[in-house]
């Protein structure tokens, strides 16, 4: 797929109908396209939106995109931001366009829409020996010689089925690995000793279909991760690159990958990386890191590296949800319409933190989210607590990806209210 | 919208084309309409589906359906299945053509859907004060005089925020409300006390834009619920129609609507539904039960009434997730390629049932579902436990509202895999 097939399929999203597919969206604005619902440019507070209703901050995703292309450039480190977390195309050219290698992503099904529009470099963290998928593959990569494709192989059996898959195809040109070396013992996918990543890295060597590129881990699963363990397990990954070298598993690349990289730990990663030595070819270090995109207001506020490195910038929350107070039964309750449907609850519940009425905001103070329905905000209210049947209630959500995916059309608002964009997401 | 405009957008269903936002689906059908690839008849195992993949049983599903059928109608309940639990417009339809009175659902955004494709009578289980939300809805009771609409009002201010949205819409049709009567102190939404019932009832009276037709409430809220403690709770509800119709509140209706059920209580229901004593007009007793479409492994196999009253059937889980091992990277674990995008995990987690290699189906003896990431299934296999990279796992999921919610297009399989059929959803 050429950048141009890619343009043309991300502007036909502004073709799309605004109708019943989309909730929050105004209800009036059935029938017209998208692009047509931006360019009137309506105010998210009083241009018809129907509650509950997911908001992007235009302000801040721009800063958390502009800050992780500062960082990373500063750090010397190619950025394939996991697409896992938005799976929104336009987020995706976004990234690519402040100079991002790629996309990574973590099931066939995601590369995909990545590739449905437009994305030329595909780092797949994440085994693959699906038949389908990967003759899918590698017609892709027959199709289009500026297709860029790698994904993980942990196991001499998972090489097999890879190859065995493959060969029907007749492919000419091999699908790409990296070796996965596992965060430890306990710890998800990946091999767990290095001896093994060498029986794993001979059958890649054995396997026509396949090509060896480097090596790649996730030390977001490190067991009980903290600065030390975390650098440790980065730095057995950046050896097994080394030795992989020096036995000459790279000759002929151009590059060899090494990539890692979470939202936990980047600056970790960065340490290290910086460290890496020169090996016979230059290397490409990935960054894989994806919830920076909106960040949140709960798990990644809490372990973001850049508390850690304040001094390298913040991230900023740029999610809201907004649900409506449909129930005041007794002092101490409320209920608001948004549910498990609308909110992220897999780490934490919802924060609770602003309130409006009749145009006016205010901190949610004295009001707390204990619970939710499929479509109800269980609130527990302070004595006192100013909080009525009508008003609106501004919600702050823990983990991006599990936001994400409950919206499938998400209005971008500037800070004065003015939705500026919709973000089209495809899980 | 008349019920030919319905059937039209049912139809159009089968013309969306199969591309990048299905997932699961096989690759090589990208192109065909939906129609196309389902009368190819495709093997869910063999015929190019990718992993991982969610699939309804054809049989249990249609068994499901029956069951219900036959149910409501042997106790004299109406019956208006909760749609939020599958969104699935097809679905509405094959309950309405088994008889049932309409759909329930739980916000506006569901009832624009039910309604692109069909649904003339709609029961919203659910206070509704978003004032664009109420002009669509008079927009629509307006323009489609077969167009039936009840939701809940619990309070006075709702109540006041209804009719300040509705009066300025001119519209001839008053829109038409029951009372929630609370399922106890601590419950979620609903009126506290028979007086506040009352009171509510009064402001509705004198609000010219609604219309009293009854009273509701959701006994799967009642604190602490056994059988004794639903019954005592379904009993005020009755007694609270009583009352009402008593005092005159129904006067001039053709029916009145006393409204219950969800999934783990609809026996109970039906017992003191069945002593609704004669009221000045007669009485939709109106059962809104939504889990039982595809029921689960989980909590709704341990909660169905079913269980107390096996002399009246039983429901069968309809749902499998199909997932593949990816990694084996010890003896004690092993890793699928399904995470928390594809699979329910807010009452449990999926539990492990088959594996399929090779066309083989066996018992997942010794294999266990520990966790879920966002895209992997973490898996627990014991000494001995036969399982290995490429094998496709079958896993039983709890709660149907939340395992519908993750997939846009299921596949329907009967027992030999065939796929017939591809339901959508719209959440």
């Amino acid at each position: 797929m050429s950048l141009d097939t890619g343009a043309e399929a991300l502007a036909r999203l502004a073709e799309e109908r605004v109708d019943h597919r989309f909730k929050g969206l105004p209800p009036d604005a059935e029938g017209l396209t998208v692009g047509e619902l931006a360019a009137q440019r309506r105010n998210l507070f009083s241009g018809g939106f129907a509650t509950p209703v997911l908001a992007l901050s235009a302000e801040r995703l721009e800063h958390n995109l502009a800050l992780m292309e500062t960082y990373t450039e500063r750090h010397g480190l190619a950025f394939a931001p996991h697409g896992k977390t938005s799976m929104a195309p336009q987020l995706f050219r976004r990234q690519t366009d402040r100079g991002a290698w790629g996309i990574a992503l973590a099931v066939p099904h995601q590369v995909r829409v990545a590739r449905a529009f437009g994305t030329r470099q595909v780092f797949l963290a994440n085994e693959l020996v699906d038949a389908a998928a990967l003759r899918w593959t590698a017609a892709e990569l027959e199709r289009d010689p500026d297709f860029r494709f790698i994904c993980y192989v942990d196991s001499v059996r998972g090489v097999e089925l890879m190859d065995a898959a493959l060969r029907p195809t007749g492919a000419s040109r091999p699908v790409d690995v990296v070796v996965e070396l596992a965060a430890g013992e306990g710890a998800r996918t990946g091999v767990r000793t290095e001896a093994e990543c060498a029986a794993v890295a001979d059958a890649v060597a054995g396997a026509e279909t396949l090509r060896l590129v480097g090596v790649a881990g996730y030390e977001g699963e490190v067991p009980q991760a903290d600065p030390d363990r975390v650098h440790a397990y980065l730095r057995r990954l950046v050896a097994l690159a080394v030795e992989f070298d020096k036995a000459g598993r790279f000759a002929g690349l151009a590059e060899i990958v090494v990539s890692a990289g979470g939202s936990a730990w980047f600056d970790a990663v960065a340490d290290v990386f910086a460290g890496i030595p020169e090996l016979s070819v230059p290397v490409l270090k990935l960054l894989r890191s994806g919830a920076y995109v909106s960040h949140d207001d709960g798990r990644y506020r809490e372990v973001t590296p850049f508390n850690r490195v304040p001094e390298e910038g913040a991230l900023e929350p740029a999610f809201r949800l907004w649900a409506q107070i449909v129930s005041r039964p007794s002092p101490e309750q409320a209920f608001a319409n948004a549910g498990k449907r609308d909110a992220a609850y897999d780490l934490d519940l919802p924060f609770a933190q602003v309130i409006r009425r009749a145009g006016t905001e205010r901190p949610a103070t004295g009001v707390s989210v204990t619970g939710l329905s499929d479509q109800h905000t269980w609130l527990r209210t302070d004595p006192g607590a100013d909080l009525e049947v009508g008003d609106w209630i501004g919600l702050g959500l823990s983990h991006p990806c599990t936001s994400f995916d409950k919206w499938q059309l998400i209005p971008v608002a500037e800070a004065d209210g003015t939705v500026v964009d919709y973000v089209r997401t495809f899980f």
